[in-house]
């Protein structure tokens, strides 16, 4: 029952972030074809990421469905694509909440992994936050996570909370939804209340 | 014999890819390494991630004769710039026949590794075109492939052309030289009657 | 000691590496986090490449040093950043330092990984110089050391060095330090006499 519903949150969150990356793609006139990869990179090139720096071939390879999700994503979007901005709010809703699942699913994936929590919690980062950086090199722009809002210190802040749910002897699944929580409120607070990092001045000098 | 006939154009597909990313990179004033470098990635850049992503060290660091070929293709640019535009036609060729058999290459490996056929159909598609996506990252352009006609399409129909093959019973080499047939004739195809995928359509306001 | 003396060599590099990608992600308008993330591509991005080519999980994931030297980076450019410019000269020297250190680290891992020399050199290339290269894909500029002096081809000439000093039979310790020293003196001797390679003849007409 819990892992239906995981499935169907981590479904919701690839669908979320396959959009996002079709929407930038359609703005630059990509055809179908760079629209879909610029998609599925958003969708999965953290969780590839990770899994290449910790010593795997990708999840998708194992597991279709990602892809095929991605394809619902594209089909979405071609039929449907004047009526996707209106769904911005809802587009970001599940965006948050696939922030918060691949961010505990790369923490665990590296503990099982045996790599300390640490690493784990960049990890977590990673799987939530580097298919937007992917998708932005792909698009050719600077990363949008890099100037705008909290967004991967969302991520962040779960690894800690999650290993302070550990700490304190909380059960797996209590720990696994507090820290997916915590990163979607940190995430949907910070854009409600424009909440962001400082810059770092620029040196117009070089 | 028949490797023989595949060794030679490996080595055309490899020169015909290495001397499109030099090209491209003497348009943004590279100087000869920064061209090497650009031409060794259009190369060697779609297998270099799909070996990775197969959990292999990439094919030429066992191999150098890429790395070598690349140098020529160098050579060949430095010393006859003026003359290789003419040649377009020609590379053209080259770089279809490099297209065909590097997707080939790509699915059999991934075969090899026993990975299902769905899983190989994607690496034989990278190992033909993500080399040019690589490219146009370095360069700091929004990848060619993304918007203008055929060309990873066409090793994704050359995957399904191969698993039809190997359905039917056709042997090995009869399968090959199909499915490497099929990917340049597409392309050439695609080419010469500008076929290209739907754009998708912007939305201006995001 | 001589360990001792390395390790200081060894974050004196690191974190004049992610000291350029900070002030170069800052003139971007990168918020803290984003500029975080850019000194340690830059710092441990080559680094990382080599250590996925050769098969390995990257050094930094078992050794969080590297990302704290990082940290201590970012501190002293919102510290001291109108300060950072007149060091320029400083971080220069630390940077040719690194860029010796970490050619050695990415030759000698790569021999005892047991592939050839030939690897070993692009391999200590790639740790030398293509966190410069992941820098600037970031901040979506046109990579610097394709067009600019002598960078990558110190590291190449310093592999040449290796492979002769340990054919002609010296130490171990002193083909580590030859190696490195030339390496240091090819790239401060470039800059100081703007030696650069030939560019590559632009072609207008594509």
């Amino acid at each position: 029952m819990i892992i239906d519903f995981t499935t169907i949150i981590d479904y919701l969150g690839t669908f979320a972030f396959a959009i996002s990356g079709i929407r930038l793609a359609s703005a630059k006139q990509f055809d179908w074809f760079g629209a879909y990869v610029v998609g599925a990179v958003t969708a999965i090139g953290g969780g590839t990421t990770r899994d290449l720096l910790l010593g795997y071939s990708p999840f998708w390879m194992y597991q279709p469905s990602y892809l095929i999700v991605t394809g619902f994503a594209l089909f979405f979007v071609i039929c449907f694509g004047r009526y996707v901005i209106r769904l911005n709010n809802t587009f970001f809703i599940f965006d948050a909440i696939g922030l918060g699942l691949f961010t505990v699913v790369g923490i665990e994936k590296s503990l099982s992994a045996e790599f300390p929590m640490w690493v784990a919690v960049i990890m977590g980062t990673m799987t939530g936050a580097l298919g937007g950086v992917l998708r932005d090199i792909l698009i050719n722009e600077v990363p949008l996570i890099f100037r705008k809002e909290i967004y991967a210190i969302a991520c962040i802040l779960g690894g800690f909370i999650y290993y302070f749910c550990e700490s304190f002897g909380f059960g797996h699944i209590t720990t696994q939804l507090v820290t997916a929580t915590s990163v979607i409120l940190i995430r949907i607070i910070s854009v409600k209340y424009h909440i962001s990092l400082p810059v770092l001045k620029g040196h117009d000098d070089y």
